[in-house]
C-alpha cells in the first residue's frame, strides 16, 4: 500500500513500534475446533459451551427463528424466545422482569446511561469491567470513582450529594476473582436512597443457592432498589446479555437504552442456546459446586507449592507473576505444555501487577485438574 | 413490590407517565416463528437469514465449535472460523484486513474510539447513526456535528482545524435510507489529510458491484485513508458487526479498541452464517439487483397513489406521514392487514418528522409486492 503525502494513519505506525518495543503488542490466536490445549483460560464456567443440550438448541433454534433476529427488539428482532428467555431469567435469578440485549457489553451500556441523568451521581468501583466504565463515560453523570471494593468510600461519596445516585460495582472482578462486598454496599445505598447496580458476569452460574448469581447471595434478589446485569457469554456458554430488575426499570431501559433501541436484537441461536444453558442449569444444581471446588482445589494446590494466588471467591484463580515478561512467558510456556491460561498485564490491570488468570471449569476431572497444577508449578518463574 | 420511602426510582413513574401523556410508550412485541405478517420492516435486504444454507450453516457452527466463543478474542475467543469470515470480508469488500466484533454497536465504538485521541477533531454526520454517535461521545476528540449530507461543511470544519481528523458517516441512513456523498467526502477528506470513517451497515449487500458496498461503489476500497465498519446483521442475516481497513488500522484496534478487547467474541453460530451468507451474495450477485428493484418499485407505486417518499438510494424507502398519531396508527392498521412497517417518530428521528420505513427485499414477489403497495395507500392518513 503506498504511502501518501498527508497520511492520517502515520501516527498508528509509532504506536505499533512502542507497542513491539514495551513487549505488548497482541496477536490474534484463532484456534481449531478441537483444540489440544487444556482450557484454564475461557469463562465457559459450567462447561455448558459444547453441552450437547446446548449446542443442540442453538442449531434448532438457528433453523426455526432464522440465523439473525432481523432488526431492533422493537422493530422485527423480538421473538417469542426472547420472550421466554426474559421470564426464565428473571425467575432464576429473582426479580420482576429481565431484558436481553445483544452482549454483556451492550448490557452495561444500557443500565448505566438509562438509570442516570445530568446531575446524577454514578459511583464506580475502581476495579470495575470496562464496559460499566464506558458506561459511565456515555452517561452525562457525575461519576465518582472509589478505591476497590472500599464501602465506606462509596459512603462518603453519596454523603456528598443531595440529588439522585447510582453505585456501581462487579459482583465478581473479573481480573482477580474477588467478590465485591455486595450486603455492606447495599446497606450503604439504601441509607442515602441511592441505587445500586450489579454486573453479575462472573457470579451468575457460580454464586448462590443453584448459582442465581452473586446478588442473590447476597439477599438483593427482587430489591426495589437494585439492578443486575448478566452476561449470557460465561456461564451460560452462548452470546449476549442482559440486565435484571424491577418492572419499571426494565419499561424505562426498553424506552431509552440506545444499546438496546439502535441494535439488532440477540440472534436467535444465541437466545435458544442461553435458555437451553439455564434449564440445564436448573436441572443440575451441583454444577456450581463443582467449578467453586475446581477453584479452591486449584488454590490449594497453587499456594501450597508456594505460588502467590488469591482465596477465590467464585471461578477465577489469580496467580501472581513477578513481571510482566515473566508473565508473558510463564503463560507461553504453559500452552507450549498444552495448557491455555490467561495472562493479563499492563494496562489491563488496574494495580500493575502481572497475573496469570486460570478459569475453574464444572467439567474439569481430577486427572485434568492436577496435569494443570503441576505445569503452572513447573513452569513458574523465579520470584513467583 | 412495596414502595420504600426513599425510593430511588420513583422518578421513573413520571418518565413513564410523561411517555404514555404524549402517546411514545414502547412496547415489545415478540413475534411467533412462523409470523403471518408480511415483514418490510426488518433489515434483512436478501432475505438471506432464513436461507436454508444460512441457517445450515449457524446450526453446524453451533455443532462443531461450541454456542459460545468463550472469551474475548485475544484469550480463547477466536476461532479459525473468526479467520476466514475475516478474510473472506476484507476480500469481497477489497479491503486489506477485517476485524469481527459482536455487534455493529460495537464494531462503530471500536472505529471511532481507537481512530481517536485527545486534540482529534471528529467530524460527524448530524443524521449519523446513534453507535457513530456513542463512539464520539465516547472518544475523547473534539466533535463538530455537521448538517446531514452537506459536503461544504465537513470541508470548512476540517479547515479550521490543524491536527487529526476523522470524518464520520453512514453511506446509507438508516432512517431516510438517502445515501452519503461518499465520492465528495473523501475528496474533502484526502484534501485535508483527514481519515474517512464510513458505516456501510445499509450498504453492504444492496450498492456496489455484486453488493460490495457504498465506499466499493465510490471507489474507495482498499483507500489507504477510508475505514469501513458493516453489520453482519441486516443483508447478511446474522449477528455481529466488523471493520474494515488498512492493515495497520486492524492492527490497531485490536490491540486497543476496549469494545473489541473487553467483549466475548461473535459466537460461532453467527459467524458461521456470516460467512454463509456472504458466499451465497458471491455465487448470486443479481441479488443486490432485486432489493433494488423492489425499492425503486415500491417508490415508483407509492409516489405514483400521491404519497410523499424518497426515492431509494438502497433498500429503505421512507414514506411520510402527516403527524406521529398518524404514523402509529397507519402502520397499526398496516399490521391489521398482515403488513409489518417501521414507524419512526419523534425522537427517533432527527428532523420530527414521522415516517412509515418501508424495507425492500430481494426476496419479495411480485404479489407481496401489489400487496403491500395496495395496503400502504388504503391506509394511508388524510394529508399523507
Ligand atoms: C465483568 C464483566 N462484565 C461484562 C462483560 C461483557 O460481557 P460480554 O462479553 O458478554 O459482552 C465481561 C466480559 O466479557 C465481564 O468480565
Ligand atoms: C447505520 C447503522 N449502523 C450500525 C448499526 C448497528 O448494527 P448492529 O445492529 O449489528 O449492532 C445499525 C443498526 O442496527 C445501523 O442502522
Amino acid at each position: 500500500m503506498s504511502v501518501p503525502p498527508r497520511d492520517p494513519f502515520g501516527w498508528l505506525d509509532d504506536a505499533a513500534e512502542q507497542r513491539r518495543r514495551a513487549g505488548l503488542a497482541r496477536t490474534l490466536r484463532p484456534r481449531p475446533a478441537d483444540s489440544p490445549l487444556l482450557d484454564l483460560a475461557g469463562n465457559d464456567y459450567l462447561g455448558l459451551s459444547r453441552h450437547p443440550g446446548v449446542t443442540g438448541a442453538a442449531a434448532a433454534a438457528a433453523r426455526r427463528w432464522g440465523a439473525g433476529s432481523t432488526g431492533s427488539r422493537l422493530v422485527t428482532g423480538s421473538t417469542a424466545l426472547h420472550a421466554e428467555l426474559e421470564e426464565a431469567l428473571a425467575e432464576f435469578c429473582g426479580f420482576e422482569a429481565a431484558l436481553v440485549l445483544s452482549s454483556g457489553y451492550a448490557a452495561n451500556l444500557a443500565a448505566v446511561t438509562a438509570l442516570t441523568a445530568p446531575g446524577t451521581l454514578l459511583v464506580s468501583d475502581a476495579a470495575n469491567h470496562a464496559s460499566l466504565i464506558d458506561g459511565c463515560r456515555l452517561s452525562r453523570a457525575d461519576t465518582a470513582v472509589v478505591p476497590h471494593a472500599d464501602t465506606d468510600a462509596v459512603r462518603k461519596a453519596l454523603d456528598a450529594h443531595d440529588r439522585r445516585a447510582v453505585a456501581v460495582s462487579d459482583s465478581v472482578f473479573s481480573v482477580d476473582g474477588d467478590a465485591a462486598p455486595l450486603p455492606a454496599l447495599a446497606a450503604a445505598c439504601r441509607e442515602h436512597g441511592a441505587a445500586l447496580l450489579v454486573d453479575d458476569a462472573h457470579g451468575l452460574g457460580v454464586l448462590g443457592d443453584g448459582g442465581r448469581g452473586g446478588p442473590y447471595a447476597a439477599g438483593l434478589a427482587g430489591a426495589y432498589d437494585t439492578v443486575v446485569t448478566v452476561t449470557l457469554s460465561k456461564s451460560l456458554g452462548s452470546q449476549g446479555g442482559a440486565v435484571l430488575g424491577p418492572r419499571r426499570v426494565i419499561e424505562h431501559l426498553l424506552n431509552t437504552a440506545r444499546t438496546f433501541i439502535f441494535d439488532t436484537g440477540l440472534a436467535p441461536a444465541a437466545t435458544g442456546a442461553a435458555l437451553a444453558a439455564l434449564r440445564l442449569l436448573r436441572g443440575e444444581p451441583d454444577r456450581p459446586d463443582r467449578v467453586r471446588g475446581v477453584a479452591a482445589e486449584l488454590h490449594r494446590r497453587l499456594t501450597g507449592a508456594g505460588l502467590t494466588a488469591r482465596a477465590p471467591d467464585a471461578a477465577v484463580v489469580s496467580v501472581r507473576a513477578p513481571s510482566p515478561e515473566a508473565a508473558v512467558r510463564w503463560a507461553a510456556d504453559l500452552r507450549t505444555e498444552g495448557i491455555a491460561v490467561g495472562c493479563f498485564r499492563p494496562p489491563s490491570v488496574p494495580d500493575g501487577v502481572s497475573r496469570l488468570r486460570l478459569t475453574a471449569r464444572a467439567d474439569l476431572d481430577a486427572e485434568q485438574v492436577g496435569r494443570a497444577v503441576e505445569a503452572v508449578i513447573r513452569t513458574a518463574p523465579r520470584g513467583a
